[in-house]
């Protein structure tokens, strides 16, 4: 069995946490690893990585690479998307990939960035659904509801197909409450969890009947598909391989295919399962203190009840909260009810209108090479901390509008500027004229971190020009 | 007429604006002065800043002169208290030292921290109490009661001295909801407003009569204070005066002597005043939006109503709150429902318990010379940004557990290393390594501001040897 991992999530719904540049899949939300961490660790007995794919937003692949990298999982079997293009695009692209390399695979399909904590009876139904979906079905996972629940897609189960699975009657959009409450008490209603189960040819032959445009762009897609030249050579589209994916149709699998075949198994699903779609939701999936709280961080809380307190670093204060989210990240703070968790995409929203850069970046990026975070920002100077991976290294490049003053304050630098190599030890200094090019690069076994004052006109990272780059990343 | 104004504030109330470091009067709170800085304009007109004291705590010294330098404010003329000793120790002291200069002085004793925004009518009643206080009265300003607050002394009015003037019958402490209500009604009540006015040979006589060991420990606080040597040269007491003022009793001037003395007189004020005493005053000072809420700050604000939402550069995105409080701070956030903000100093004491420093310093601190700010500090290292005054300059110095790079980012530094003396432009850096006895100044007429970065196995303001200082300051 391969699995294919849909990692689209465009970071809205878990702002500030969540971001366009590092959405929800990216993020511990909680416990200790990344939710696509989890989901690939979840498979990981009974599917190996050399058989797992996973599709994401090209401005996510090196990061989907490198948090991927300790799991085994190979960069060349990461799709890249331009844009997001609905589930229907995303999946039907990757199994036609698959069907390239073994016509006869079976494929399951799994969002990247759901919680499941019962993960025998989870890996028992794959392999249920696998068993069905050798005989040409398309097979989905329905979850048990355990309450009314309005956000979710249901499945109402049909005939029986052998032991603990249906046909698919019919799938329903998301319900009202009176509606929800009559399947939860029905009892032959299921949760739409976005688990699917099927053998690559069967989907494509699908796809060919209800969605014919798409099934002829695949092919076209698939023969611009190629890796990146780089230390993670993932798979990307060529330029003209991006305008057939913008070109495509953006429609979920769900309605484009599931609703419409007569071919849909369901599989009754007995597990905790979790979509973790608002902040409200890591009050079920975590551990609740005495009073309600979910409390992480650097928290002093006073006489706070059911509520969600999630620091980082910085000190968060609260004092006589009742159903309340305070979310801090470094350069933005959320605090709104519980209630009103499904509209943090409103503030989002207006960030956006308001053309800020708060919903699309935070003060942290990754880079393949490690990482760096803005410490302060004013029109002519920016402080930057900046950890260099052991063994990686920054493009040779170089800045129009700014010079540059690094000071390593952990490590040793290996600097290059100009045809000039040097090596700067811990609390030495150097400065970047503006202009020069030059190249900061780790060879040591331990992390580099230094310090970056910037002096300039214009602070932008698109202010940079490469000449060189081990990550095959562009001028 | 002199004034002494009381700048006491412990920065409990305000937090996280507020901290020990930086209470309530040193912040602007409301408008584009400090508290301090209004209190000390609001009388200019009738009070020149030639008769104008201020007693506050020795921490504050240097901020409150640097505060009200531009108002013409004399350093000499600031008292300082080792510790807080409340209100009788603070205006005993500065009557005594007022009488030295003038026995017969008229000293009107004013809040460093209300707000007072009908002025005319504010200094009018000051002029009649000056007339009465000739008379020997002890004068205080009634305020006219608009609601039944139950977070006030009350006064209550006696027989008539003339028009507008009433001795009093009595003082009462905080009363109960229903009894306020009652004196709103009945009223010949009024808000006891701190403010008072007095000769101050009539005040250190009654100081004999009701606090007799006081009176003894003034004439030996007022031979052991002198001015500092140094560029702002405010009074201080000796290291024996420090410890006689430690000796003083602790007690109110209304409790130690306007309660007891027989002499009083109360002048009914029909003014705007609000004594800042919690975050929700915010609301009753500012103007609010349409939703009833006081917004400052970088805040992206979606359906919120009652709200006081304070920002600074972070951005803060508050969404559908009702009467919720949120005050952000660099390094420390506020969240709390407004029925709860006399309860702040209950999160002050959590953290003082916890001994976290945010409850007295905040990342961004005053100095004679200017300010800095930390941006960035781990176990090893630390970022700080520094902003030199035009004109000014750090002490001559030394570290020894920390070397110091700086990088120039605005304005231009004169730097002595050792016995060097060199200069340093925009966009040029330099190491000060370990030991090494060296100084900051910026000779120029724009502030200087530098990025420095320390590394050292010990990363503390306490890890400094001062050789000279213009300031005055010791070690």
């Amino acid at each position: 069995m391969y699995a294919v991992i849909i990692a689209g999530g465009s970071g809205t719904r878990f702002w500030p946490k969540s971001r366009e540049n590092l959405p929800k899949q990216l993020l511990n939300i909680s416990g200790q690893e990344t939710l696509i961490q989890n989901t690939v660790g979840r498979i990981s007995s009974i599917i190996s990585a050399e058989n797992i794919w996973v599709i994401t937003n090209e401005q996510h692949a090196f990061e989907t690479c490198y948090q991927l990298k300790k799991m085994g999982f190979p960069p060349s079997q990461l799709l890249t998307e331009p844009i997001a293009r609905n589930t229907a695009a995303a999946i039907g692209y990757s199994a036609k990939i698959l069907s390239q390399r073994n016509p006869d695979a079976i494929m399951a399909v799994f969002p990247a960035d759901h919680v499941i904590t019962t993960i025998e009876p989870f890996l028992k139904l794959l392999k249920q659904a696998e068993t069905i979906a050798k005989k040409n079905h398309l097979v989905t996972l329905g979850i048990k509801p355990t309450s009314p629940e309005t956000g979710y897609g249901y499945i109402k189960q049909g005939k029986a197909i052998e032991e603990n699975s249906f046909k698919v009657d019919r799938f329903i959009e998301k319900p009202d409450k009176l509606t929800a409450e009559k399947y939860l008490k029905e009892g032959n209603y299921y949760w739409n969890s976005g688990i699917f189960v099927w053998k690559v040819s069967t989907l494509l032959n699908e796809i060919s009947l209800y969605l014919p445009k798409l099934h002829e762009q695949l092919e076209e897609l698939t023969s611009n598909t190629a890796p990146i030249k780089g230390k993670y050579p993932y798979q990307k589209l060529s330029e003209s391989g991006k305008k057939i994916f913008h070109s495509l149709e953006s429609v979920s699998i769900d309605h484009g295919v599931m609703e419409k075949s007569t071919n849909v198994a369901v599989l009754p699903a007995e597990i905790e399962w979790n979509d973790v779609g608002t902040w409200t939701s890591l009050a079920e999936i975590s551990k609740n203190d005495s009073h309600g709280n979910v409390i992480n961080g650097n928290v002093v809380s006073v006489e706070n009840s059911d509520s969600i307190i999630q620091a980082e670093n910085r000190l968060v204060a609260a004092l006589g909260l009742k159903d309340i989210i305070v979310v801090d990240t470094p350069d933005a703070l959320l605090v709104c009810p519980k209630e009103r968790a499904q509209d943090v995409k409103k503030i989002v929203e207006q960030i956006k209108l308001e053309k800020r850069s708060e919903a699309s970046t935070s003060t942290s990026q990754t880079r393949p090479w490690g990482s760096y975070t803005i410490l302060h920002k004013e029109t002519n100077y920016l402080v930057k901390r900046i950890e260099v991976l052991s063994g990686e290294s920054l493009s040779l490049q170089s800045h129009n509008h700014r010079s540059e003053h690094w000071t390593v304050v952990s490590g040793v630098a290996q600097v290059q500027i100009g045809e000039t190599l040097q090596t700067l030890q811990t609390n030495q200094s150097i400065e970047i004229p503006k202009g020069e090019k030059h190249r900061l690069a780790n060879l040591d076994e331990s992390s580099l971190i230094i310090i970056e004052v910037q002096l300039g006109d214009k602070l932008d990272e698109n202010d940079i020009t490469r000449y060189e780059d081990k990550y095959g990343r562009d001028g």
